[in-house]
C-alpha cells in the first residue's frame, strides 16, 4: 500500500505553512501536511448528454412550467409580496412567472465567488472550473468503528469534522455532517457551527432548519470573520432544498432570506427522487428541476441582488416496485449531467452528486453506487459536492469506514481532474528512446525523476499478491479503512484558533442556550 | 430488489424467438429471455481528454518512435520479409517504418464489421457506436461459490460460459474465461472452443497461444459456420498482445497470421503497466501504445488486406513502491480515453477497459476500481470490452460472485448508453401538469404508463430499509450475488445445437487430442 496522497493534515504540521510549502510537501514522497490544493481546478472537459436543441427544449418547457403551472411559496407572505412587486402573477400561494422574469433577476447573481475559510489558505472557489468536495450531510445515524449502527452524537459530529479537516481531498468542513441527536434540536446548530470553527479551518455551512438558527450561524461567523467581512464576502454555503415538486416551504424560505440578506450563499436544491417528486423520465425531471431552481435562485436576488446562489440538484430515483430510493443508477446520472449543462447556461455555480448509495454496509454495492455517482460528479463539472464522503443507507447513516474509502476516491478524482500533461516531460520521448524495445522503464532516468508524483497512490487499496494479502490477515478494504480512521483520529490536532475568538464563540453559544427551553423543540 | 433487466436467458425460452420478440419481451415487466439488444448502440457522446493539438503531438511522436526507434518482430523471418517488401527498413529483428507506411497499409482495414454468432440473433457489431461486453479472460484461478480460491477447471470454464450466455448485458461468450488447468495445455483450447460453441450461442474468441491452436479454432469454427462463411466473415475475435515495450513475439505473430489469413479479427493490444512497460506519464504511454498498434495492426493487412483488426489497449499502472499492478486509478483512465480518440482518428474499432481491479475479494475496493474503469470504458466509446465481468486480483482469479455483480453493472451501462429521451413522453409535460405543486407522481397516468421501463432495475442492489435488511439476514451484495449465481446455474439450459455439428466437433476434438502427447506441453 502507498500512502502519500492520503497523508492527513494535522494542526501541528499545518500551522505557519504557506500554501506553496504545503503543496510542495504534499507532492513529495512520504510527504506531510494538507492538500496539494485547497480545491480542485479542473483541467479536463465536462461531459454533456444534451445538445443545443435538447437544452432549448427543456428551457422552453421549464418556462412553460413557471408561467402556466407556477411554483408555490408556502406560508411566507413576504415572499409572495416580493414576487408581486417583481411582476409575477400571484394566485394564493402559487406564483406564476412571466417568461424571462427569473433569468432577468438572476443577472445579478455571481457566476463565481470565493467561499472564505477562517484560514485563508483553505479558501475555495465556487464556480467555473473549480470543484469543492464536502462530507455527508444530515444523517441521523452513524455506523461506528465497532460496526454498530446507532444514533449519531456530538462526538460523532466532531469526529467527522476532524476527519474532513485531515482529508487532503475534502475541501470543506461541510454542514450537518451527522445529526448530533444527543443535543436538543433547538440547540444543536450552535454546537455544530462551533465544532466546525473549533475543530477545522476549512470553510463550513450554516444551519437552515429555522430562520433564527440561520441568524445564529451568521452571528457566530461574524465573531470569527468580523461583521463587515461577512456582509461583503461569502463565509457560509447553505443548503436550501426545494420541497419538490414545485414548492418552497416556510422553513427553507426563512433560512434563504436570512442568508441572502447577509450576502451568504444559498444552494437551491430540488430534492428529487424521480418517480415520486418528479416524472419518471430524465427530460421531465430536468424540466422540473430547472423551473424550481429558476424560481428559488431568483428569489434570493429579490432579497439581495448579488447574493451568491448555486443551481443545486439532488438526483435519485425510486424503485418502482418498493418505493425505496435508489442511487448510482443511470437515470440520475443523466439528470445530473443535463442539469450541469443547464446551470452553465444560466451562469450559476452547480451542485450535484457525491458518493451516494443505498447499501447498509460499505460493500461492493455501496462502492459501485458511489463510484457511478462520483465519476459523473467530476465529469459533469459539479462545483460543489455534498455527500462526497461517508454517506451510507441513502444518507440515513454516516459511516466512518466509508468516509475513509470515499476520501481516497476523492483523491483519485482530484488527480483525474489534472488531465493529460503534454509537456516535454509528459511526452517522455527521452524515456522511450532510452529504454527501447523489450526492456523496462523501472530504472530509467525519466521514471526516477517522475515516479513520486506520477500516479495517484491509494492509502487503502491492497495491490499486493494474494499470498501477501493472506499473510496480512485477508483484510477487506473496510478493515483497512477502520484502522486508518482510528489512526487519523489518534493523530488529530486542532488547528490554531485565536483564544479570544474561541471564548467569544463559547460565550455566544452558552448565552443562546440559556435563553432556550431545555426540551426538544 | 428488482429483477427485470437482469433476468437471465435460458435456452428453452430463447429458442425459436426472433430478435424483435425477445426485445419486446425483455422490455416488458417480469420479462423473460435474453438481452433487449445483442449489443449496445451508444446514443451518448464519447468523452475526450485530448484536443486536436494534443492528438497531433502524440501522433507525431508515435511516428518518430516507429521510424527512429522501431518495433521488434521477434523470431519470425516471414514477418521481417513482409515488412522489407512493404518498404520498411529492417535491421536484425528491428523494423523501422517510414512515416505514413502503417497508416497507408491500414486503409484496407474495416472501421466496422459484424462478429457473427452461431445464432444470428446474437451477432454483434464491432466499431462505430457499438459496444460489446465480454467476460474476464485468462485467469488461472477462480474464487468459487464456497469462497475458496483454487486453480480453475474445465467445469469452471463451462460455468462462466453459461453465466455469460445467460447474462443479458454480456454480448459475447469471450475467450479464455478462465484457464481450465485440469486439461493439458496443448489440448485445452479444443475444450475451450467446444465449450463456447456447445454451451452458448453468443460470439466467441479463438485460441492465440500457438499458431496450430489458432488453426484448430478456425477448423472448429468452420464445422459450425461452413468453410466459405468463415473465409468471408468474422466469426472470431482474437487477442493479440504486444509484448510491450515495442515487441511482437513469435507466438502472437503466429496466431495473428493464422487469423488474418482466414479473415478473422485480431485485437492488437499493447499490454501496458505504466511505469514498467511504458513511461510513467499518460502522454508517453499513449505514444508508445499508438506506435505498437500502428505496427501490429498494419501487419495484419500485410497478411491479408481487409482482415478485421482492432486498436486494443490494456492500460494499468504499477505501484512505484511495490511494483504491483494497480487498477481503477486516474492515469489508466486518461490513457484509455486518449487511446480511444487515437483509434477513432485511425478509423479502427477500439478495445479497452472492463471491470478491472486488484482486490482479492469482491469488496468495495474491487467495486471502486471496477466502476472507475467501467464508467470510463463506456464514455470512452470502447467497441469491444474484455474483462467486463468476473475479473479479480489483477486478472489472476475469475470470481463467480463478482461476475454476477459486474453483469448487473453492465446492465446499467447499457441503460446509460441510451441517453436522454426527448420524445413527448420523455418530456413528461402532461405529468407535470397533472401532478402540480406539492403532490406526487407515483400514481399519475404518465408514471403508470412508463414505470416498467423507466429505470434500470438491479437484481442485486438492496434498496430496502435498514430494518428490512436486518430481517433478511444483513446480507452483503456478494451474498446475494452468490445466491443469484447458484440459481442461474441451476436454471441454465443449453441453446439448441444441430446434433450433426455437435458430433463433428466432438470428433474433431477427439481426433486432435489423440494426435497429441498426453503430457503438458
Amino acid at each position: 500500500m502507498d500512502d502519500i496522497s492520503a497523508e492527513p493534515s494535522t494542526g501541528r504540521r499545518q500551522r505557519g505553512e504557506g500554501r506553496g510549502a504545503a503543496a510542495r510537501r504534499a507532492s513529495r514522497s512520504g510527504g506531510g501536511a494538507g492538500p496539494a490544493m485547497p480545491y480542485i481546478t479542473r483541467k479536463i472537459r465536462t461531459y454533456e448528454v444534451l445538445d443545443e436543441e435538447g437544452l432549448e427544449l427543456i428551457e422552453r418547457n421549464a418556462d412553460t412550467v413557471l408561467e402556466e403551472i407556477g411554483i408555490e411559496f408556502r406560508d411566507d407572505a413576504e415572499a409572495l409580496e416580493l414576487w408581486r412587486e417583481a411582476g409575477a402573477d400571484v394566485k394564493g400561494e402559487r406564483v406564476h412567472f412571466p417568461k424571462g422574469l427569473c433569468r432577468e433577476l438572476l443577472k445579478t447573481a455571481p457566476s463565481e465567488f470565493t467561499w472564505h475559510a477562517r484560514n485563508p489558505e483553505r479558501n475555495v472557489r465556487i464556480g467555473g472550473n473549480a470543484t469543492v468536495f464536502a462530507p455527508v450531510y444530515g444523517s441521523p445515524f452513524v455506523r461506528d468503528l465497532e460496526g454498530v449502527r446507532r444514533y449519531a452524537t456530538l462526538e460523532d459530529f466532531r469526529n467527522f469534522v476532524k476527519l474532513a479537516y485531515m482529508a487532503p481531498s475534502i475541501h470543506s468542513s461541510g454542514g450537518t455532517v451527522c445529526e448530533p441527536v444527543d443535543i436538543p434540536v433547538n440547540k444543536r446548530h450552535l454546537d455544530m457551527v462551533y465544532s466546525h470553527i473549533k475543530y477545522s479551518d476549512k470553510p463550513f455551512m450554516g444551519s437552515v432548519t429555522a430562520p433564527e438558527r440561520a441568524e445564529d450561524s451568521v452571528a457566530m461567523a461574524k465573531l470569527v470573520f468580523g461583521d463587515e467581512f461577512v456582509e461583503n464576502n461569502c463565509v457560509m454555503l447553505n443548503l436550501i432544498n426545494a420541497n419538490s415538486p414545485m414548492v418552497f416551504d416556510e422553513t427553507m424560505l426563512g433560512a434563504a432570506k436570512v442568508y441572502a440578506r447577509h450576502n451568504q450563499a444559498s444552494v437551491i436544491s430540488p430534492f428529487i427522487l424521480s418517480g415520486a417528486m418528479s416524472p419518471v423520465t430524465v427530460a421531465g425531471t430536468l424540466t422540473q428541476i430547472l423551473a424550481e431552481v429558476l424560481a428559488g435562485a431568483s428569489f434570493t436576488q429579490l432579497i439581495r441582488p448579488g447574493a451568491p446562489v448555486l443551481f443545486g440538484t439532488f438526483a435519485a430515483s425510486i424503485s418502482m416496485q418498493s418505493g425505496a430510493p435508489t442511487f448510482g443508477t443511470p437515470e440520475p446520472a443523466l439528470v445530473s449531467y443535463g442539469a450541469a449543462q443547464l446551470a452553465r447556461r444560466m451562469g450559476l455555480p452547480f451542485r450535484t452528486g457525491g458518493s451516494l448509495c443505498a447499501s447498509k454496509v460499505p460493500d461492493a454495492q455501496a462502492a459501485h453506487e458511489s463510484a457511478n455517482t462520483l465519476n459523473m460528479t467530476l465529469l459533469a463539472g459539479a462545483n460543489f459536492v455534498l455527500h462526497a464522503a461517508g454517506w451510507l443507507e441513502g444518507g440515513l447513516a454516516a459511516c466512518y469506514e466509508k468516509f475513509m474509502i470515499d476520501q481516497d476516491q476523492l483523491g483519485m478524482m482530484q488527480k483525474m481532474a489534472e488531465g493529460v500533461d503534454l509537456s516535454e516531460s509528459g511526452q517522455a520521448m527521452d524515456a522511450i528512446r532510452e529504454v527501447g524495445p523489450g526492456a523496462h522503464y523501472l530504472g530509467c532516468a525519466h521514471t526516477q525523476a517522475n515516479f513520486q508524483t506520477a500516479f495517484y497512490r491509494s492509502a487503502l487499496a491492497d495491490n499486493n499478491s494474494f499470498e501477501q494479502w493472506e499473510i496480512e490477515g485477508r483484510k477487506r478494504i473496510e478493515d483497512r479503512a477502520n484502522a486508518l480512521c482510528r489512526s487519523w483520529l489518534d493523530a488529530y490536532e486542532a488547528p490554531a484558533l485565536d483564544p479570544a475568538i474561541d471564548e467569544a464563540l463559547l460565550a455566544y453559544v452558552a448565552d443562546r442556550k440559556n435563553s432556550m427551553p431545555d426540551a426538544f423543540s
